[in-house]
């Protein structure tokens, strides 16, 4: 927690928001948990669209349904600017023990997989509780099997087991064909027991042959690690359809609400705008869309004074390497003192608990303001080395201001990455406080008295040690 | 609850336990949660066996792996019973929205459902809120279409909204081809929000054309609703390649302990082994497979003395029409008065929570004996218009003496006929204190003083109009 001594006898040289700004921001905390739009923006994306696999089939009516509910919910600007990348397209994906015990299991083929032969990959398993005992393992024991990685993953309010976890899914492809593997199946990076699989991205090293990878549900990889128990050979076959298709240019999709007063300085809110194809994308990232779209809509409707433009950012292809978030980067390098604050929202529907930043330390007690003015939606006061969110990356690097609103994502992780990401999952109260807090973080900064640091090079320092 | 005066002065013409039978009952209770080998009977066979299809791949590993642990776990007598039925293979099963909101969707076929024309069957969508409301309307408006029955169903103890539920299921394709439908969705009768849709039996009635029927996962026909408000025609595809196979003959398979002295007289428990294919029937109803075989064995093993044989069954081929229930009663309809009393365990892993029994009225007291020896599982007194189960209505129609061991079944059709009916799913503590229940009553059946009425005319009135 940050603590300042704010009975200063200097207190005259601590920035201070206006009583004014106080007060505005205290009537959006009291109005706006039932007067905002994020549960019917969110229920229009998923229904409409549904899943937004980038560079896939709806990525396009994605883009086209961004542009007209900026529009639609009275924007002052709403634009695109492109983003090219690889994509990669979704297959079959089935398999099955042959033996000892012929059953099917419920597998999903994890982002950026090659597929298998088209009559399938059969192999004996070999089993690792994790990453770092197959990285331990040797040739002599994995060549030729498939391997598969057993790590459970427990659930915490900052997803504090994912990191542990997901370098199976990240990393163990190319850390099991290095041992001469033929395939890579995972326990799915996720915290829950339904026979849904969990997606998410595999990224192949270069120089390393490329395997197939694919993740089994929870119960399912609990069911093959209790056949393997009995101590026969355990025989298995994977079929996966999937693989590369051709380069593809989506969107950042781009809304603004600007001050009265001309500027070109603004705080940037945001998610992303791709999803994940198994589910809607409601949780990752519609959520993250439909929070910010209705915060700074909010702010517009009410007509609360800001002194910087509040800008909107729907990043397009986070899920397969955060393309938007680094066009958005090269795009806007050269005014990034510009950007006052930025922060993303991408944990799922919240809510928000705490309030952690990465400003410069004469800014601190700006922020302490912030979160005290925030306490009644019961956000705590967090630390100073926080970041903005994936898509934020980039312009951290910069040394933009970040902001963190801590979203509580002890259930996020039951539905990450699943066909289980839908709306029906979506809690009204949940999202309302999420929105809230975002259009009370905005206006805020919006209307900040003086810098948070951004373009400075403590920021630009700050964020290259907590990136290493 | 049943009452009786039990400080009568007509105590000897009530019919008692003896005194040594409910000591040794009290030692079940105390020593049995701990003791049985329920958890891992089921873990045996959702693992070496897996999905349970009745005709499917694993039907003939079933029945070679029940009667294997039934001679591995000791009972004196092990055998067969053929019971030869029409089978259903389920095929690809997949549907997405056409127009205005393209998107997959997720589906299973009914049991017994017909396949679409290969190319998929498209049409536009009519909701229905129940089956009823279908019933009620008209050719001149679901001629055509896809009939999309969108009831909910709301958990209780006692499944008491099954009933009401699942006739959509049951009898709603033949309801929806009466007006003309080409196909039937229906929401999922489940009581989760997971997108995994619960398959189940489709009756078609006679001489009314045959239409494909599906479930919605729960998602998707709260999705599908939430297209059709919009108010625009809704179109979607739907794909099934299930069909009828050949008929095959598989087995009840039984296994006996019998009491030391002979005789032919038993008391009958059981489940049914066949389940559906999505999950490992583990819940349905490998744990009431489990829960029974681990309650003979245990008095096996602890020689607990017994009057009367505890014989166990499992019921071939329960979810496609109780194929396994009704050659039992075929077979053995000359002797029923040897079957004690019968019990079936098919409503999840319990606890139990009640007694209810169907005999006569002068064993009431009886049965008010055993409950009171149960009570320390926290099992209440019930009523005596119970049913011992799905396998037994044929034996109860011909007068045998019923328990039913009522089990909580809150979350049963959380997972009932999906895939995430699986092993993991099961609560030690729960499965146990089912397996104690089923000891106890078991155990005090087999050591009756005086008969529940088997076979009496009263019994088989009772049951005519239990089912009218
Ligand atoms: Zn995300
Ligand atoms: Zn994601
Ligand atoms: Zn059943
Ligand atoms: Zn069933």
């Amino acid at each position: 927690a940050i603590i300042f001594p704010l009975s200063s006898t200097v207190a005259d040289t601590v920035p201070r928001f206006s009583k004014a700004t106080l007060e505005y921001a205290e009537t959006i905390r009291l109005d706006a948990p039932e007067n905002n739009h994020a549960m019917r923006i969110l229920e229009s994306l998923t229904t409409e669209v549904g899943p937004r696999l980038a560079g896939g089939p709806n990525d396009a009516r994605a883009v086209a349904w961004a542009k007209a509910k900026f529009t639609g919910l009275g924007f002052d600007e709403v634009w695109l600017e492109p983003v090219t990348f690889p994509t990669w397209q979704r297959g079959i994906e089935t398999a099955e023990v042959l033996s000892p015990y012929p059953q099917p299991l419920s597998i999903t083929a994890l982002g950026n997989s090659i597929a298998t032969p088209a009559e399938g990959l059969s192999a004996n398993i070999i089993e690792f509780a994790t990453l770092a005992d197959l990285e331990a393992s040797t040739n002599a024991k994995v060549a030729g099997k498939i391997v598969f990685i057993n790590k459970a993953m427990s659930a915490h309010i900052d997803g504090a087991d994912y990191g542990p976890t997901v370098g199976a899914r990240s990393r163990g492809a190319s850390a099991a064909a290095k041992l001469g593997a033929v395939g890579l199946l995972i326990r799915s990076v996720g915290t829950d027991h339904n026979r849904l699989a969990h997606t998410g991205y595999n990224g192949y090293e270069d120089g390393v042959e490329k395997i197939p990878a694919a993740a089994l549900s929870v119960p399912d990889a609990i069911l093959l690690s209790n056949m393997l128990k009995r101590g026969k050979p355990v025989s298995v076959k994977m079929n996966l359809g999937s693989g590369p298709g051709p380069e593809y240019t989506s969107y950042n999709v781009i809304g603004q609400i600007n001050a009265k007063k001309k500027t070109n300085k603004y705080v940037l809110i945001g998610g992303h705008l791709d999803s994940w194809d198994l589910g809607t994308g409601a949780i990752d990232d519609g959520a993250g869309c439909a929070v910010t779209m209705a915060a700074a809509e909010y702010i517009a409707r009410k007509k609360l004074p800001i002194m910087h433009n509040i800008r909107v950012v729907l990043f397009a292809n986070e899920e397969q390497g955060l393309f938007g978030g680094n066009q958005y980067r090269d795009a806007h390098k050269a005014d990034v003192k510009n950007i006052i604050a930025a922060a993303e929202s991408d944990f799922g529907q919240g809510p928000v608990y705490a309030l952690n930043s990465r400003v410069k330390p004469e800014a601190l007690p700006l922020v302490q303001q912030m979160q005290k003015a925030m306490s009644g939606l019961n956000i705590k006061a967090g630390h100073n080395n926080g970041n903005g969110g994936p898509d934020l990356i980039a312009l951290g690097a910069e040394g933009v201001a970040m902001f963190g609103l801590a979203l509580d994502g002890t259930d996020y992780f039951d539905l990450h990455h699943t066909a289980n990401d839908t709306f029906d999952k979506v809690e009204a109260e949940r999202l309302n406080q999420t929105a809230t807090s975002f259009a009370m973080f905005a206006f805020l900064a919006a209307n900040a008295p003086s810098s948070f640091g951004s373009g400075e090079p403590y920021l630009v320092e700050k964020a290259k040690q907590a990136t290493h």
